[in-house]
């Protein structure tokens, strides 16, 4: 192989793929990157893979002569992006184990791996693709991704529900203590009848992050039976898709409730992030409880080693008897979080049945976003 | 104790002495600060130490009730820090294990500890301080931070040796692979005879943070038998000093010299950082090798797991014959970085002799920083 390409475009193709590298395995194929030089494209194509995604893309080169060769990600990397601007050439000899690049007056030689053992990388089938805007995919992403779990013993938790239903995509995740709905309108009219997968979670923050550092608008799907692919400009990112059955959320959502309440969001958010200073993290959680009376909220948090903490916000309660529910104080805030409206919604039933929060707006009928959350016993009260 | 005091003022207080506070003791009250409450003074007193250090300021305060109790300083650092500006309310009172703080409707109560058995901490004797220019301090302790030892086992290299030679400071440091000394005109002339201590580098280091953050532009030092006090503005700084005998660091520095060769120093960085990313922070290292020919210098790594990089750059070298020598990566860029003119000087012997990196200017003399660096063999070109 030889090629002459520009370092900086290079080098900006180099650590987008390099996320899909391995950083774990003990393969040390799965830590490379697989470079293919094509005289008649003008270009190399960069691949890689940990197994469950992979990433591919092209930059532009003239080819001096094809090849293949598996370069090791890191150090390729860090090499090229240290280099002042200008062209880099590579050279690989079939008979050497080693990429020899060099820059000017520059030259490195990288040990490198044969490419025959590099895993096949799936294709894109322009044929049953649909199209999605960049938009949907990384606001939709955002809002589900703080309750999916990260315990690897129970997969599909650690995955994204994603169904397609017409004009509309809708994403769900749980750990089991909270669980994110989001629907978004698809904006675009590519798709019939109805679909849906469970794909890990890692992977559709991925494709989020390259879709919005692309700049392109959209991107193009393929689901099939055990992967999907998301074809973003000129990057190809491929995931597997999760086996097994999701929960049947529908069935934890309550449908009706003894109590709606609202909150400035911002407000609360400054709240939240005083007093669970006082739950310091612990293990098992300390709560922080919500004291609803008429007009207020009074959000505390009593732990015995540090301290107690307890700040009142305005709230539109109503009644004369306090309702007090608590949570853990991560999964909380999380939820407050994820809701965008001025005002956040509390839509409560007793003290030990979860909770739903959702965006406070003037719509009636159903929210496209919604955040269930199971309270906690609190022992400091009781 | 009640007092009330402006939440952003106080916070910066209690943020900077709480660089004071011990992270790691099992003695809970290092991980406090003390709190004094001064009626006619208008102030909180704030004060931490860790043993080694000590940190006081003060912070303006209407005291309503004189009072010293002593608070958890992350905690405390932390909440302070989180509130909105406007006034913090301080009360404590001695019959409880509380400070309670209060900010419009919001409320914390944080445990706290008995002020009795809080160390006493040094005050500083105006009679027989002593004047530094904070620019001195900053400059001299950067120059000679790099190569202090971060092994307790040898507690007098972990330190600085300060000299004071009348109108002179040197320090010095070393971890027995390198040396750095550094001598800067004082610029003030309070400072009669000679002294010498053996100051903690962190210690030092937390003076030149100080220093440059408070925007004072003189220092008052007193150094006494066993520890050193430094007064920045409203900030009072101690120290211990380390006992013990530094190295006769004089006796290894050679004095004639076989070989001086200047290479521009930004070009050599960029080199340097450029083929140690081949050396990979190995142990034991892998060397970068210098190898200087008429008129240019090779820099070199060549490691059997990675590969190996090679770069040229100009230089003054004389001489048909090349002359070689290897050092140890990070090692070899600390000194070079520590320079600051245009170019670099290296003097050199032989190939397994100490040499030095000195700054290239065109003074005659002495120059007023070098770096003393041990070269290391090279295995693979052997």
């Amino acid at each position: 192989m030889r090629a002459v390409c520009n370092t900086e475009m290079f080098g900006r193709k180099l650590a987008l793929v390099s996320r899909g590298v391995s950083a774990r395995s003990t393969i040390q194929l799965l830590g490379g990157i697989l470079l293919e030089a094509s005289a008649d494209a003008g270009e190399l194509r960069l691949s890689a893979t940990d197994m469950e995604i992979s990433i591919q893309t092209t930059s532009p080169a003239e080819v001096g002569e094809e090849g293949r060769v598996v370069v090791p990600a890191r150090i390729f990397n860090d090499v090229v992006r240290s280099l002042p601007g200008g062209e880099i050439s590579l050279v690989h000899d079939r008979s050497e184990g080693v990429v020899r690049l060099s820059s000017r007056e520059n030259e490195y030689g990288i040990r490198a791996y044969a490419a025959e053992d590099f895993p096949n990388l799936p294709s894109f089938d322009e044929g049953s693709a649909f199209k999605m805007s960049a938009d949907v995919i990384v606001e939709t992403v955002e809002k589900v991704s703080k309750s999916y779990s990260r315990d690897e013993t129970r997969p599909v938790l650690t995955g994204i529900l994603v169904s397609f239903e017409e004009s509309r995509v809708r994403m769900v995740t749980t750990d089991s203590y909270r669980l994110s709905i989001k629907e978004t309108e698809l904006a675009t009219n590519g798709f019939d009848g109805e679909r849906q997968a469970i794909i890990p979670a890692r992977a559709m923050q991925e494709v989020s992050r390259i879709s919005s550092a692309s700049g392109e608008e959209g991107v193009e799907v393929v689901l099939s039976e055990n992967q999907a692919l998301f074809k973003i400009g000129d990057v190809l990112f491929g995931t597997r898709l999760i086996e097994g059955n999701f929960p049947e959320y529908r069935r934890l959502l309550p449908s009706v409730f003894e109590r709606e309440i609202s909150v400035d969001r911002e407000e609360l958010i400054g709240t939240l992030r005083r007093v669970n200073l006082f739950a310091q993290r612990q293990t098992p959680p300390v709560p922080v409880s919500l004291a609803f009376t008429e007009g207020a909220v009074e959000v505390s948090v009593r732990n015995g080693e540090v301290g107690e903490a307890r700040e009142k916000l305005p709230s539109n309660a109503e009644g004369e008897e306090e309702f007090r529910i608590s949570f853990n104080p991560t999964y909380l805030i999380d939820g407050v979080t994820a809701v965008d409206s001025e005002k956040v919604r509390f839509k409560l039933n007793e003290s030990l049945k979860p909770g739903l929060i959702v965006p406070d707006t003037e719509d009636e009928g159903e929210p496209d976003f919604l955040y269930l959350i199971m309270p906690m016993r609190d022992p400091s009260r009781s």
